[in-house]
């Protein structure tokens, strides 16, 4: 079973298509778990109990796992949503040349999934790609507002670079194993992506702290076999603060889930 | 002083450009250290014992420390460096949205300078470029076979994908922080870089191992204001094996040195 199928049937069982980024800035984890071995891990166990039934994945953001208790914590946070029945999929934005692309597959060994940077081509993506196991999304038009920069750009073909990587990265996809990161904050764009790749799941971060277009997100989302993911981190895990952060984080990843169903079909 | 002015010094006091790449890959090191108890920071000091003359930086590649014993190797092994008073350059290619972008910014407190991946755009970069004591190498014109993939893409404006990017970073340069990252395999695009942008430091991969032309990487690296570097790695480290293996690094590292020499006036 491929990872997008496996994805498939846990958003198909729980009724949800939400994916909770794990990003746990040390600035807002609550004063009585900064005194743990690993307060970032202290704080996603707790996440996890809290909103593992409402979670179709889970995200965590490397960028908050590089320091010196980072990778552990990492470790420990996906064995714990693995026990739960969880998938992970680790926002690396990685790619690098050859022997270093190898190098950074072997973060696919431990997450399920990892998402990419095509701006160095097809040869510095390979090691992930040639992994039928594990999912890859592509950035391809990202939530942000300089995703415009580059992204928006017009080729002399007449299309935008962004649906240009959304066409290379479905050429890519021999293993069904590839998907695109697709912002909510840009829904005629969002719409486009879909239109060009029907087949490809998306990550569509964006909605929550950054007011993406959730009914859009929701709508476009899934590939043709139900694979997709409409991702929500700080608006989740930092809802609330203090001693009851988890159930706050539990209500907000209910509503988020709720939110979404209403726009599904 | 700014980094690229300290590196401009470093460069005409040891008379050398060459950036020697630190990625320890665990397949090729000795195995008389893979017993230490951190064998990448055990190889990676050898090295620097051995090659230190020769090097006017190092550049650690974040793949090879992402692993349990990763943050404390890289921590050792910049302090290690900044010991012998050579910068570090961390080759991270990192970029992301703002908040995370925050977080990765954070490795600029360890290492000297970054790469970064330009396409997320303006904020996803400038938690980096305000920071005014750094270097930020900005991926342009990449090394590898499949950069063209993106790179080489013509825009409706008549310009490639990497001649806009080279002009959006020089647009970004309100520091004097920020240097291109241009692959030695394609001599005729990085002149044209360098006619593009003048003033920006280039960081020039792709010698040795990638066997990418010297010649040119030697006479376009340098900015107006003499900082940049040509880069190799696993033609330097991986030179020798066994006991003497760092003998056989610093002979390796003398004679790149040396050649690059030959071609700068």
């Amino acid at each position: 079973m491929t990872f997008f199928e496996s994805l498939a049937d846990r958003i198909n069982s729980i009724g949800s298509i939400l994916c909770i980024g794990l990003d746990p800035d040390p600035a807002y984890i609550p004063s009585h778990l900064q005194d743990e071995d690993l307060p970032s891990w202290s704080f996603n166990r707790r996440i996890i109990d809290a909103t593992c039934s409402y979670a179709a994945a889970y995200k965590p953001n490397a960028a908050y796992y590089e320091n010196s208790d980072g990778w552990a914590s990492l470790v420990e946070t996906i064995s714990y949503a693995h026990g739960k029945g969880v998938p992970v999929i680790l926002d690396a934005k990685r790619a690098d040349i050859g022997s270093t692309a190898h190098q950074y597959a072997k973060l696919l060994d431990m997450a399920d999934a990892i998402t990419a940077n095509p701006y160095m081509g097809i040869d510095s993506l390979s090691p992930f790609l040639s992994r039928s196991d594990a999912g890859i999304f592509i950035l391809c038009r990202t939530s942000n507002p300089g995703g415009s920069d580059l992204q928006n750009l017009k080729l002399s073909s007449g299309t935008h670079l962004y649906e240009h990587v959304a066409l290379l990265a479905d050429s890519w996809n021999e293993h069904g194993n590839v998907g695109l990161v697709v912002g909510a904050t840009n829904p005629d764009e969002l719409q486009r992506v879909r239109t060009l790749t029907p087949d490809l799941p998306f990550l569509v971060p964006g909605i929550g702290a950054q007011k993406g277009d959730a009914e859009s997100a929701a709508k476009y989302c899934l590939s043709s076999s139900n694979a997709g993911l409409v991702s929500a981190s700080r608006s989740i895990i930092f809802a609330g603060a203090g001693d009851t952060f988890d159930k706050s984080a539990a209500e907000a990843a209910k509503r988020a889930r709720n939110l979404l169903n209403q726009f599904l079909k």
